[in-house]
C-alpha cells in the first residue's frame, strides 16, 4: 500500500479556507471582494443593478472553484464552505440578497444533498427577508454512480463550469430570469462527466488519505469529495483511461453524429498540466473517430479535489445558443474569454 | 522514508513530449501549430511580418512553460526539448528562422549550461542559414544557489516568465530588436525567485522521485529539474516557509521603500490553488510591512517541475515601462490580459 503523508503549504489546518479566501482577494483586489464576517465572496462590483445575479457555492477544496469564476459574464457570488462541507443557508442567504441587483438570482447547486438543502432553505429565508425572486437549478453531469455517499440522483461535478459560463453569459447579455434559468437547465441536460483518481486526496483535518489505493491500482469514477469511485481497476495507460471515461461519457450523451461538442480535461489538483494535454490528445481523437466536431476545448484545473492526482472529462453538446453564450466575453480569475 | 511511486497519466514514457504537444495543438489549433517533424510549436501566424520575434524553449516538465505563452503580445516560438533535457540547437535554429518577420528574434534563455549552449550554437546556425537578426537574454532569476549541477551561475526559474511578457510586450508594440532586448534584460536585472519542494517530481523516463525527502522534510532552494535545495529543513508552516523565500528574494533585491512590485506565486505542478492562495496571502502581507506596493500578483501553475508539490515566490520590482509593458493585452493559452 502507498502512505501518502500530509505535506501541505497550510498554516491551522481549521484556518485553511478563511486564509486562502484572504489570498485570493490580495490576489484580485480589483475583482472580488469578501463579505464583512463571511466566507462568501462576490464580485467587487455586486450587486449589479438591473441584471440577473447568477451564485453558486460549495465545499472548498474544489478550487478554482468556485470564486475564480466570479466576475462579468459569469458568477456574481461564491459561497464557500469547510474543506468538502455545504455552506450555510445563512450565508448562502447572505449571498443572495447581497448579489441581487432587482432582477433576481439564480442558485446554481451542485447535487450533493447539503448542499440542496441550505441553498433551498436559504433561498427561502432571501425571498422573504428581502422580496427578492431566487430560482435554482441542480447540476448532476456525473455519469458514474446513479447514486452516492452524498447524494441522491448524480452528483454535481465539473459540468458546473459550463453551467456557470452559460448563465452568467445570458445574465450578461440581459436576459431575465426564466431565461438564465433555461439556459442553465439546457446546460444539464446536455453536458456529462467521468473522472478517475491515481491517488486519494488528503484533508487538512485529518491529515490521511480518505481511501488507500494500492501502487497500481486507480479508482474510476470517483466524485469530487475524497469518495472512493465505482470501480477499483489496475493501472492503465493514459490513452486506456481516457477511453473508459469518454465511453461512458459518450454513451450517456448519445450525441448524434455531426454533432458540436464543447470538452473540458480537468485536472484533480495534483496532476501536472502536461498529463491532462496527453489525456486531451486520445479524447479529442475519440470524438472525431465518432463523428463529432469539437467547437472549443479546455485543459486545465477548473474543479479539483485537494491534492488528488487525477482527471475528469466533461462534453457539453451544443447547439447555436449555447455556442454563443460560451463565446460570449468573460473576465475572472480562473477564467478569461475575448 | 516516503516512497512516492509513479502513477501518471502517460502511455509509454519516451512519448510523453510528443503527445503532450500533439494534445496541445489539439487543445489550441487557432493559436499554436506544430513545425514539421519537429518539437516546436510557434503562433499560428508565425512569421508575423514586420515585427520582432519573442523564442524560447527548454527542456519539457514545466507546462505551461513554454509554448502555453505563444500568441500575441508574448512568445512567437517555443522549442521543446525532452523532459529535463535542452532541445537540440537545430530546432531552436528551425524555430528562430520559422519565426522571423524580418525584424530579428529575441531568444530568451534560461541558464543551464545544454539551453545556453544550445541556443547560441542555433542562433549562429540561423544568421548563416538565412541572414536573420539573432539577440539574446539569459535569465537567471533564482537566489538560491551561485553554481548549481547545471548552471555556472545562478539559474533560470518561474522570473522567465516576466522576461516572456515585458518582450512580446515591446514587440507587439513595434520595438526593435535593441528595444526588446533591452527590456527584457531590464526584467531580468530586477527581479528574483526561490523556491521550496515538499515532494521531489518523478521523471517519467525513471519512475521514481530525483531525491528523497523524509516524511517531515522539505527542501528550500529547489530549482525546476528535480535538483534538491541548498537546504533541507523540517516541515514548516506556510507562512513560515512564505517567510524563508520572500526574505532571500526581497534581500538580493533590496527594493526602495514605496517600490511597486509584480510578484508571481508559482506551483510546481502538484500542489492546489488553495495552498498557493495561502501563500499569496502571507506574501503581500510581508510586502505591506516592508513598505512595497503590490501592483500585480499573480498566483497559479507558470513554471513547474512535473509532479512536484511545492511553489515559488517571485518579485519584480518595476517602473512605468515595465508597468505598461506588463498590462499590455496579451492572449495566449495559459495566459490573457486584457
Amino acid at each position: 500500500m502507498v502512505t501518502r503523508h500530509m505535506k501541505k503549504l497550510i498554516n491551522e489546518p481549521s484556518a485553511v479556507v478563511d486564509e486562502m479566501l484572504d489570498g485570493m482577494v490580495a490576489a484580485h483586489p480589483d475583482e472580488v471582494r469578501r463579505l464583512e464576517d463571511s466566507n462568501v465572496l462576490v464580485r467587487r462590483d455586486a450587486p449589479v443593478e438591473g441584471k440577473v445575479a447568477v451564485v453558486s457555492g460549495g465545499g472548498s477544496g474544489h478550487e478554482p472553484t468556485h470564486a475564480g469564476y466570479l466576475g462579468p459574464g459569469m458568477l456574481d457570488g461564491a459561497a464557500a464552505g469547510e474543506v468538502f462541507t455545504s455552506p450555510t443557508a445563512d450565508e448562502v442567504s447572505e449571498m443572495v440578497q447581497a448579489c441581487d441587483g432587482g432582477e433576481g438570482v439564480l442558485m446554481v447547486i451542485k447535487n450533493y444533498e447539503g448542499d440542496v438543502m441550505n441553498f433551498e432553505t436559504a433561498g427561502e429565508l432571501a425571498e422573504m427577508e428581502s422580496d427578492v425572486d431566487v430560482a435554482k437549478v441542480v447540476v448532476n453531469d456525473d455519469v458514474a454512480v446513479e447514486d452516492s455517499l452524498y447524494t441522491s440522483g448524480r452528483r454535481g461535478v465539473c459540468g458546473t463550469i459550463f453551467v456557470h459560463k452559460v448563465a452568467g453569459a445570458m445574465a450578461d447579455e440581459g436576459g431575465d430570469l426564466d431565461d438564465v434559468q433555461r439556459v442553465a437547465q439546457k446546460v444539464i441536460d446536455n453536458v456529462a462527466t467521468m473522472g478517475t483518481a491515481l491517488t486519494s486526496c488528503i484533508t487538512p483535518e485529518k491529515g490521511e488519505p480518505t481511501f488507500d489505493l494500492g501502487e497500481d491500482e486507480i479508482e474510476l469514477g470517483i466524485g469530487i469529495h475524497g469518495e472512493p469511485g465505482v470501480e477499483r481497476v489496475e493501472m492503465m495507460s493514459a490513452d486506456e483511461i481516457t477511453e473508459r471515461l469518454t465511453e461512458n461519457v459518450l454513451d450517456d450523451l448519445d450525441p448524434d453524429e455531426g454533432a458540436e461538442v464543447a470538452t473540458i480535461v480537468n485536472g484533480m489538483g495534483g496532476t501536472p498540466l502536461s498529463e491532462l494535454y496527453i489525456v486531451n490528445r486520445k479524447l479529442q481523437s475519440m470524438l472525431d473517430d465518432r463523428g463529432l466536431e469539437t467547437w472549443d476545448a479546455w485543459v486545465g484545473d477548473y474543479m479539483t479535489s485537494l491534492d488528488m492526482q487525477g482527471c475528469s472529462v466533461t462534453v457539453l453538446v451544443l447547439d447555436d445558443e449555447l455556442k454563443e453564450l460560451l463565446a460570449h466575453p468573460v473576465e475572472t480569475p480562473a477564467l478569461t474569454v475575448t
